[in-house]
C-alpha cells in the first residue's frame, strides 16, 4: 500500500541533481530572444514610437510595437472557459498596448539573435507619451470624473455579494455586542524561483509550439488560440518541470507573445525569458484589499453575525480580477457556517501591476479581517479566543448556508484542541503576567480558516489519467494534473500504486504535459491537483485493474473474479500469498499472444462536482521587541484537517511552505509603490524582502485527519491553505503582547513604529 | 469522404519547407558525440587494445571497449517478442565485440566533445589483433572444418522448410517437363537519405530517454532494455521524421549503445551519427541469395511443381537472420496457389557486414528466381508467357494451401491484363522481327508477385491509435504507427476523417512516437502499417464518434441514436444538410459543462489476425545495346492490387520509389567485397551506383482496386511490393531481346558483358 507512506519523492534526485531540465535548458538550433519594451511611466498613451534605429542594429531580428499585433482582446486569467457569459474572465488585454496603463506595461518586443543586441535595441527605441495623472488607489480611481483606465469599466471590474442566515442589519441589531473594523492588505508577489519563461516554434506552418512553465498547459493552449484568432487544435503547449507558480502562473503571460513571434517569424524559435525585476512588476502581484468588517457577537460566545464588505485592487488589467474578491468571501461561510453572514466586494481598476492568482486566492485577505475581529470579539466579551472559536468554527453535522451542501469530513475542532495543547495555550497564559511593562513582551495568537478542494461550483472541475500496463509489467501514468513542485507526480503515482496493487517504485509518471496527448485537466490552482486528479487516477487505476485481471484469467484459466493484485503478482483474491502469475508475465502475453490482447491501458476524464471544505488554525507564540519594533516568533504551530494525508513528508514541506509565506505577509513583504507616479521601489529581491531560513523560526506542523469520501483517497485540499492563518495569528498574538491592535499588513517595524507610537509604547 | 482522395499530405509542407525536424536537428546543451572504432580485419580476435592515449586526448570524456561493456547477448531485429522459444531471434550481439566478425565490426567507442577530437581519438587506439581467414561465401563457411564465426553455430543460423500440395518428387514426375535452373542476387544496402543516428539522455537516475531514426521504437525500447539488462519502463524511445528507413531501422543498431554511454556518464547526453560509410557497412544489409530451382509444368501451360531451394547469407551477426529467408518462402504460395511447392532454406554466418530487413525481405530474392523459372517453363513449352501466367496465379477462391486461409480479394488477373494491354504486347510481339541481330535489340518482359500484408501468423500483429475530440472540436489523433516518410500520418489522419465524418483538415496527427505514451505498435515494417492500423483507427474513431453523438444527444435533446456526423456537424442522420449543432458547440459542452460530459476520447489496441496477400506484375520494354552491354527501360508498368487505394498519389509514390529501387536491383545497386579480406570496396555514394534520376524511366503505376474485408477501409499492403517484379521482369525482357538468360543480379554491363561474350554475343 503506497497512500500514507512517504514515499521517495519522484524527482527529487533529478532535481537535486540538476538533471531535471526546466523550460530555459532546453536549447533550439537558432533560437532568438526577444524582450519586451515597457512604458516609463505608469498611465498615459504612446504618441509616437519610432523603432527604425533598433530595427536597423544588427543583430535585431525584428521589432513590433502595439501597430502590429492582432486587435482581438482576450483575457489571461487561467480558468476554465465558462459556458456562463457572465463567468467569461473580462477581455481588456492586447498583446501589445498603445495605452499605458501601469509602469512598465508592454508597449513594443524586440527580437534579436542575443541578450546584448536586446538591451541595446530597447534603448534605441524613441517614445513619447501623453501622460494622464496615475492613479494608484481604488480611492484614486473611484474618484468622480477619474479617468477611465478602461473604458466603459467606470474603473470597477467587477461587483458582487452574497448573503446567508439571518438579514444582517436584524442580526447585528440582535447581538449583544456590535464590533466595526478596516483592516488593509498589502500588494506583494509570488516570488517563484523560476522567472515566467517560455519559447515557441513550428514544424510545419500550421501548428505552434509553446513550451511555458506554466501551470495550466491546457489552458494556454486554449488562450493562445483566442489571443491569435487561430483554432486551438493548432496550437500544442508543453510543460516541463517548473520552479514554483503559487498562480503567477496560472496565468497566460508570456505564451501568446511567443506564439505571435514564431507565427511572423517563419517558425523560428523565439524565447522570452523575464528577469526577476520584470517578473515583480510585469506579471501578477497579490490584490491588496481593504475590508470593512462589522460583527455581533453575544455574551455567551455565539458569533451571530459577520459583515464584510471588501474592495479589491486589481491594478492595470483584469486578469483574475473580480473572481479573487468572489471566492475568497465565500470561505468564511464555510469556517463560520451557523453565523450570519452577509459579503459584499468591488474590484477596482487602479495604475499598479495587475493583481491575478495568488496561493489562496484571496482568502488570505478575508480570513485575515475575520480573524482580527474574531480576535476583538472574543476579547470584548472576555472569552479565551481559542473557546470563542471552538464554539463557532464549524463542525461534522454543519453545511454550506449557501449551497446547502452538507461538510462530508470535518476535523478544526480537533486541530484547535491539538494546536491549543502543543503550543501549552492554557499553561503559558496561566504563568504569565497579567499585564507585560518590559522591552519584550511575549504574545500568544490564534486564527482559523477554511479552504476548498477546487472551484466547483463556480468553475467547471475536470480531471484526466490514462494509465497502461507496460510491456515489463511496469505501469506509466499519464494525467493531465501538472506537478509544479508541489509533490502532484508522486502522488499520482503513490495513487496509481495502490488501486492497482503493484509496488510505488514500479509505477513510472509522464510529468510533462503536452496539450496534444495529455488528458485534459485545467492544471495546478485552487488546492485542487491531488482532490480531482485522485478521481480520475483511481478510476482509471480501477478499470485497468479489471483489464488486467480479466487477461490474467485468460491466461490461468482461473476467472478473473477470483484474482486479485498484489504487489506486482496476480494473486488468488482469498490468499494474497499465491502468486499465480507475475504482472510481468500476464503483460508479455497481452502484448505478445498471437490471438489475444491487446496492449491494456484505461483512460478516464471525470468532473469532480463537490469542493470539500478544508480546514485549520495557526497558533503563534511570539515576543515584540518594543523599542526595536521587531517580532521574534518562538514557536508556531499550522494543524489542518486535510482528509487523508497521502504523503506525511511532502504534506509537511507544502505546510512549511506555506507557514512561512505566511509568515512573510505577516511580518515582511510589501511592493513599494510611489504613489505619484506609479513607479514600483522595490521589484528586485535586494529592495523586496522575503524572510530567509534565518528569519523563519521552526515551523510545527500537524495533521488531524479525516477521510473525505468525494475524494479518491479521502484527501482534500493543502496546497494553499497553510498560507492563510499565520498573518492573523501573529497580528492576533502582537495584540497579545502589546495591547496594540495592528490592521494592516505587513507588519514590518516601520507599520509597528506607527502603530506603536500612536499607542504611546514609544 | 477522405479515402480515396489525394488530400494533401500531412508533412509535405514541413518536409518541404525544412521546418521539420529530423533526429539531428534537436540539440542540447553539453551533447557527447560517439563514434565506434572499427576493426580493419574481417575475421580475427583482438588480442591486445590500448586506449590511453585516446583517453589522455583533451576532449575525450571517456572510451570504452568490448571490456567495459554489459556481458548479455541479445539480438537486433525488430521483430515482436515472441512468447514462442522457437521464434526469439537468435540473440548473437554484444554492444561492442572482441571477436571480430566484418571489416568494420565494432570493438571501441570513443566518446568525446566533438568530431574533430573522435577522428583524432580513434587512430590513437593500439589494436593488435589474431587474424584468421574471411569466409565470405556460404561455401567458404560451410566447408568443412570452417572456423565458427558464431560458437556453437556450426555457421547455420537456420534452416527451415514446407511443402504444400502433392509429393514434390511425384508432382515433379507427373509433369511433361522439368527445368532446372539456379538463380544468384547480390548484396545492396538500403540507401536511406537519412543515416542512422541516435542519441541519449537522463532526466533522472532511471529512466533512459532515446532519440533515433528509427521504425521501430516500442521494439527499441524492449531490446535497449534487454541489451542493459535494464526494466524496459525504464527505457523511453522517441522518433521524430525519419528520413527513410527500407527496413535498415528495423533493427535496432545505435540505440543500445547511446543508451549504454548515457547512462555510463551520469545522464549526459550522448549522440551517435553514422557517416555513409559506416551505415553502408555498419548497419545492415541486403541478404544475397543463392537459389536452386526445379519445376515441372505440363504442356497445357499447367505450372505442377515448384522445388524452391535457397542458401540466404545473413553475413556476420544474425539480425533478421533466417527469419528472411523463412518469410520470402512463403510468398511463392500466394503467387501460384494450386502447384506442389517445396520450399527449403539455410542461412549461414559468413564474414560480411551483417543482413537484415530491406524493403521485400527476401520476396525480391525468391521471386527473382521463381518468375526466372516461370518464364522459362513458359518459353519451353511455346506459351505466351503472360497466357501462362494468367493460367497458374492466384485468383479469387483460391487459399494459401499451407494455411487454408481463403483470399478475400484477389485482382492479380486482371493486373496481368491491364499490363498488358497498357504496354502493347500483343500489338509489339506480332510488329517486330522473329529473330533480332542488330546492336540494339528490344525486348518485352513481364514478373508477377504476391506479397503479404503484416507478418501474422510467424509474428504477432498489434496496432493502437487513440483518438481525442479536442476542445475547438478539431481531433488529435496519436498513432504506434510511425511515419517513416511513407505517408502514414496522412493515411491516418483521412481514416479518422472518414469514420468521423469530419472534414480532413480538422484532424491533427501526432506524429512523433514516444514509447511512454504512444499506444503500442511494433512499427513500419511488412507493408504492415496502413493495413493493421486501419483496423485500430477504424474502431477507435467508430467508438468516438458513438461518444459524440451519445453527448451530442445531451446538448440538443435529440436521440443519439437519430444522430449522425457530417463536415464537422452534428445531423440528423435522415437529413445530413440539417446541422443541428456544431462539432465544436458539442466539444465545448463535453469539456465545460460543469455537470455532464468529460474530454472524449478513444483508445483501442486491436490485434490484427489476417494476412491479406496483395497481388501485381511489372511490364517492361527496353532495348539492350549489346556492344555496350547496356539497359536502356523504355517502357515499365507496375499494376498493383493493393485492395482499395486510401490516396492515389502517395500510393503512385510508393509504387515510383519500389520501382526504382527495384531497377536498381536489378541493373546497378550491389556492394562489391574483396573475397581475400572481406573488404567492401563501395562503402560510399561515389563508387555504389544507385540510378539518378536521369537513369530512371518515366514509370508507369496503375491500380486494380479490390475491397478486402479484413482491414479497416478495404486496403492491403503497398509498401514493399513494388520492388519485386522489376528485376525478373527486365530479366526476362533482356532474353527476350538478346537470348542470353541472366541469372545472377545485378544486370550490369560487367555481367552484360560476361554473359554476352559467352554467348557468342561478343
Amino acid at each position: 500500500m503506497a497512500i500514507g507512506k512517504s514515499v521517495k519523492r519522484i524527482d527529487a534526485v533529478a532535481k537535486v541533481t540538476g538533471r531535471a531540465r526546466y523550460t530555459d535548458d532546453f536549447f533550439m538550433p537558432g533560437i532568438l530572444l526577444a524582450k519586451y519594451l515597457r512604458s516609463t511611466i505608469a498611465h498615459g498613451r504612446v504618441t509616437k514610437i519610432d523603432t527604425r534605429r533598433a530595427q536597423r542594429l544588427p543583430g535585431v531580428e525584428r521589432v513590433f510595437t502595439y501597430k502590429d499585433i492582432p486587435q482581438n482582446k482576450f483575457a489571461t486569467a487561467g480558468h476554465p472557459y465558462s459556458l456562463e457569459p457572465e463567468h467569461k474572465d473580462v477581455e481588456d488585454r492586447l498583446l501589445l498596448t498603445r495605452h499605458v496603463r501601469y509602469w512598465g506595461d508592454e508597449i513594443a518586443v524586440v527580437v534579436a539573435e542575443n541578450n546584448i543586441v536586446l538591451q541595446e535595441a530597447l534603448q534605441l527605441i524613441d517614445v513619447s507619451y501623453e501622460e494622464y495623472e496615475p492613479l494608484v488607489t481604488p480611492e484614486a480611481s473611484l474618484t468622480e470624473g477619474a479617468r477611465e483606465i478602461h473604458a466603459g469599466s467606470n474603473n470597477i471590474i467587477g461587483e458582487s455579494q452574497y448573503a446567508v442566515g439571518e438579514n444582517i442589519e436584524k442580526a447585528l441589531a440582535s447581538a449583544d455586542v456590535v464590533l466595526e473594523g478596516r483592516y488593509r492588505t498589502q500588494m506583494c508577489q509570488h516570488c517563484h524561483i523560476e522567472n515566467h519563461i517560455a519559447y515557441a516554434y513550428m514544424d510545419d506552418l500550421e501548428h505552434i509550439v509553446v513550451v511555458s512553465s506554466t501551470q495550466i498547459p491546457h489552458i494556454a493552449r486554449r488562450i493562445i488560440g483566442e489571443a491569435l484568432g487561430l483554432p486551438w487544435g493548432r496550437i500544442r503547449v508543453i510543460k516541463p518541470y517548473i520552479g514554483g507558480g503559487f498562480g503567477a502562473k496560472q496565468d497566460v503571460i508570456l505564451e501568446p507573445m511567443v506564439a505571435f513571434l514564431t507565427l511572423k517569424l517563419g517558425g523560428r524559435p523565439v524565447k522570452m525569458d523575464l528577469s526577476r525585476e520584470e517578473c515583480m512588476i510585469g506579471t501578477r502581484v497579490r490584490h491588496p484589499f481593504d475590508v470593512k468588517m462589522r460583527t455581533g457577537v453575544n455574551k455567551d460566545g455565539t458569533l451571530v453575525a459577520l459583515d464584510i464588505d471588501a474592495l479589491s485592487n486589481t491594478g492595470a488589467y483584469a486578469s483574475h480580477g473580480h473572481s479573487v474578491a468572489g471566492a475568497a468571501g465565500a470561505k468564511s461561510r464555510a469556517l463560520y457556517p451557523r453565523a450570519a453572514i452577509k459579503y459584499h466586494a468591488r474590484t477596482v481598476y487602479t495604475n499598479i501591476p495587475a493583481a491575478g492568482a495568488m496561493r489562496a486566492y484571496g482568502a488570505p485577505q478575508i480570513m485575515y479581517a475575520v480573524d482580527c475581529i474574531i480576535e476583538e470579539a472574543a476579547q470584548r466579551i472576555g472569552m479565551d479566543p481559542v473557546e470563542f472559536r471552538l464554539k463557532n468554527v464549524a463542525r461534522l453535522g454543519d453545511f454550506d448556508p449557501l449551497t446547502g451542501k452538507r461538510f462530508e469530513s470535518c476535523g478544526l475542532i480537533e486541530c484547535l484542541q491539538r494546536g491549543k495543547a502543543l503550543i501549552g495555550w492554557d499553561e503559558k497564559r496561566a504563568a504569565r503576567p497579567k499585564k507585560q511593562t518590559g522591552p519584550v513582551r511575549r504574545g500568544l495568537g490564534v486564527a482559523c480558516f477554511s479552504y476548498a478542494s477546487g472551484t466547483y461550483p463556480v468553475c467547471m472541475e475536470i480531471s484526466g489519467a490514462r494509465i497502461i500496463l507496460n510491456q515489463d509489467g511496469s505501469i506509466h501514468v499519464q494525467v493531465g494534473a501538472t506537478e509544479i513542485g508541489q509533490g502532484l507526480d508522486t502522488i499520482v503515482a503513490q495513487m496509481a500504486a495502490e488501486t492497482l496493487g503493484v509496488p510505488f517504485d514500479r509505477v513510472h509518471v509522464v510529468s510533462t504535459q503536452d496539450t496534444d496527448v495529455a488528458p485534459f485537466d485545467t492544471g495546478a490552482y485552487a488546492s485542487r491537483q491531488a482532490y480531482v486528479a485522485s478521481n480520475a487516477v483511481f478510476r482509471a487505476a480501477r478499470e485497468l485493474k479489471a483489464k488486467i485481471l480479466e487477461h490474467a484469467g485468460r491466461v490461468t484459466g482461473i476467472l478473473g473474479g477470483e484474482l486479485d493484485i498484489s504487489n506486482g503478482n496476480i494473486v488468488h483474491g482469498n490468499n494474497p500469498a499465491n502468486n499465480v502469475v507475475s504482472l510481468r508475465e500476464v503483460a508479455l502475453d497481452a502484448y505478445y499472444d498471437k490471438d489475444r490482447g491487446g496492449q491494456l491501458t484505461a483512460e478516464i476524464s471525470y468532473k469532480t462536482r463537490t469542493n470539500a471544505p478544508t480546514f485549520g488554525c495557526t497558533f503563534v507564540d511570539l515576543e515584540v521587541d518594543v523599542p526595536l519594533c521587531k517580532v521574534n516568533i518562538k514557536e508556531i504551530f499550522n494543524i489542518h484537517d486535510s482528509g487523508v494525508i497521502l504523503h506525511p513528508v511532502m504534506a509537511k514541506g507544502q505546510v512549511h511552505g506555506g507557514v512561512a509565506m505566511g509568515i512573510a505577509a505577516g511580518l515582511y513583504e510589501e511592493m513599494l509603490i510611489d504613489t505619484q507616479t506609479g513607479y514600483i521601489y522595490n521589484n528586485n529581491f535586494l529592495d523586496y524582502k522575503i524572510p530567509t531560513t534565518v528569519d523563519v523560526p521552526d515551523i510545527g506542523c500537524e495533521f488531524v485527519e479525516t477521510f473525505e469520501p468525494t475524494s479518491g483517497y479521502g484527501n482534500k485540499a493543502l496546497g494553499e491553505p497553510p498560507i492563510v492563518s499565520p498573518p492573523p495569528a501573529i497580528r492576533n498574538a502582537i495584540w497579545d503582547a502589546t495591547g496594540v491592535q495592528i490592521n494592516e499588513l505587513p507588519m514590518t517595524p516601520h507599520t509597528l513604529y506607527k502603530h506603536f507610537k500612536k499607542a504611546g509604547l514609544l
